[in-house]
């Protein structure tokens, strides 16, 4: 029997038919007025997302690369450094760090949990010389919100210290402005909320930031803020860009700012809380105490292994992500981040339920997609 | 707040992901062995599609156009002929014959009820020259099954009658085998089961259908059927052809073939059931008596406006189609053929009672859903 395939993972994720027939096009060259036209238009919708006057830097590549230039460019050997690790993605943060010499103060957090205010404060007070606090704002892998306006605050009573975020799984998804938010460095990738293919990665930088780019001694060359920002300002890259990305990026660009930035973080809390709601409703338990609205990480019930039921949900026609390390097997995570609406969530539920009932739980058909339904009758 | 739209009209229906990226393709020229190649292709899966070895025609025209080609070719002027008509498309039949001079016995039958074996009998003990049966195998005006092979049985045991049916919304739905079933002339479209844009239709016409093709003194050009079969038999056409409808065509027929026709045709009575079963269960009723495994036409509850309903329904992300002529405003019709999965049929019932709890009515949110998620249980 046809059954369709919906991706419901936190990355890649659906495309909007506006991103496809960009990416359908014939390539342009990218040393053409043309080009350079589009790539203006992109970096001021980037702005526009963030809410900011200054320059935001692209890079032809995963999120992660970002990341990296995050470390890079902004820091010198030797500097002690804060990680908020409380997932996969919080450990990376520690790995780069680690690999390009800062010092890491590792503050682990138990995966599911966001971190302990007290906590931060006990970390500043002991390290006054912390140079960097680095955090996930969504920690993809436990499907965890970490409020970073506090850790903006912390950052800013510290001598000298900036505030990296990671808003890989949160930009496009909350409204995140980072002067507002007190956030020095913040990065983003294409295949999340921004609803593209994955190879296009983004970097805003505050004015403080900006002042340490000069100062690092760390060797980088593909991921050079200082000298992609020059480039970009004229309209162009450093290195060759991922053309049919960019031009892609001002059409899903389009369709957020039309959207607006305020319904898009409405519409994403209103699909978040409509599948963890449901989700309960059904009787399973939510991973994170401090749920993003990216995506929702839920336990399997007892006795259910829960590659078994994403392997059964893909049956269904839903493909869902597992968990990571030590995770695995134990919880599903299904994504609703970019190109969801209410309806998406209904059938995502509908198939979850019909999946645990296959599987010979004893599961109330119906009652989940009732739940999200009343939740979406209550929010439109 | 993003909602996207989705087709649930009975023509044209959404196309899967094969056929867009076969449009959205480069143009070849018609008048070459690569486009020979590819027209005997779809050819020989509409002869599978068909379980027949007879030739089939392919016209560039909506079903209409084929409609026409069937009294062009297969009558000569004064013949009488039966015309079941239950519908806007029963209707069609009638002023098609009407209108190239064929006499009609219009056998009117009430829309949203299917014809009536005795009566067909008492028609043709009262008019023995018949010459031709008409009918709809689905009429999609009041989403109605008129069973085809009763009428296959009176057409065989008349002097020279053919049975000609439009099979537009019943091709691709379910097993249409003209040989088996007793149909002559078979006529269907690109925008319904095919899952292809409008602009293409095609014709089988049996042994006994030929034999009158030299016979038939109706004037003819574009939608001359000889003329086209020798042609095509040649893998050209007559005229330029649709190419990229013809080319797209061979990738949903090879959807369809994968799939199986007998696994189509259940996947298209549970998408039906589920519909039938939920609507009723959210206290609707149903327009027709004897319903299509195409479309499923409801009554609007009392109170509420047909086309408001679907107004709100289309707020919510659903374009359902309404109802024709008297029935405009009190029904509307929600399709199922082609490219869907039982996963579209939750969502479109999770919209319907959220539409009319929104209107007011005292809807059990859910209720609807559950039905059809029993159905589903039940046959997956």
């Amino acid at each position: 029997m046809l059954i369709k395939e919906r991706l419901f993972t936190p990355g890649p994720v659906p495309l909007p038919p506006q991103v496809i027939k960009a990416l359908g096009q014939q390539i342009i060259h990218h040393r053409t007025p043309e080009f350079t036209q589009i790539f203006k238009d992109v970096r001021q919708k980037l702005q526009k997302l963030l809410k900011t006057e200054r320059d935001v830097v692209l890079f032809s590549s995963s999120g992660t690369g970002a990341m990296e230039a995050s470390v890079l460019n902004f820091f010198r050997k030797g500097d002690r450094v804060l990680i908020i690790n409380g997932g996969k993605f919080g450990q990376r943060w520690k790995e780069i760090a680690s690999q390009f010499e800062l010092k890491v103060v590792d503050y682990e957090i138990e995966w599911g949990k966001t971190y302990d205010k007290d906590r931060i404060v006990e970390i500043v007070g002991e390290f006054p010389d912390i140079r960097g606090i680095f955090v996930q704002q969504s920690e993809t892998s436990t499907t965890t919100y970490h409020d970073v306006k506090f850790l903006g605050e912390i950052s800013a009573k510290l001598e000298d210290c900036i505030l990296v975020v990671d808003g890989i799984t949160s930009v496009g998804v909350y409204e995140v402005y980072p002067e507002e938010l007190g956030i020095d460095v913040l990065v983003t990738g294409s295949q999340k909320a921004l609803m593209l293919p994955p190879g296009l990665s983004v970097l805003y930088f505050s004015e403080k930031a900006e002042k340490r780019l000069s100062k690092s001694n760390i060797p980088k060359y593909y991921f050079d803020v200082a000298k992609e920002a020059k480039k970009q300002q004229k309209g162009q890259t450093a290195y060759t860009p991922a053309i049919n990305l960019i031009i892609a990026l001002n059409e899903s660009l389009q369709l957020i700012l039309s959207e607006g930035l305020e319904n898009l973080a409405k519409r994403h809390q209103i699909l978040a809380q409509a599948t963890r709601e449901a989700v309960k409703e059904i009787g399973l338990k939510l991973l994170s105490e401090s749920p993003s609205n990216s995506a929702t990480g839920v336990y399997a019930p007892a006795g259910i292994d829960a590659d078994q039921l994403r392997k059964k949900l893909l049956e269904l026609g839903f493909r869902v992500a597992g968990g990571q390390d030590h995770l695995k097997g134990k919880i599903f995570r299904i994504a609703h981040m970019g190109y969801f609406d209410f309806n998406d969530i209904i059938q995502v539920i509908a198939g979850l339920e019909i999946a645990l009932y296959k599987m010979g739980l004893n599961v109330d058909i119906g009652k989940g997609v009732k739940k999200a339904q009343e939740i979406i009758i209550n929010n439109i």
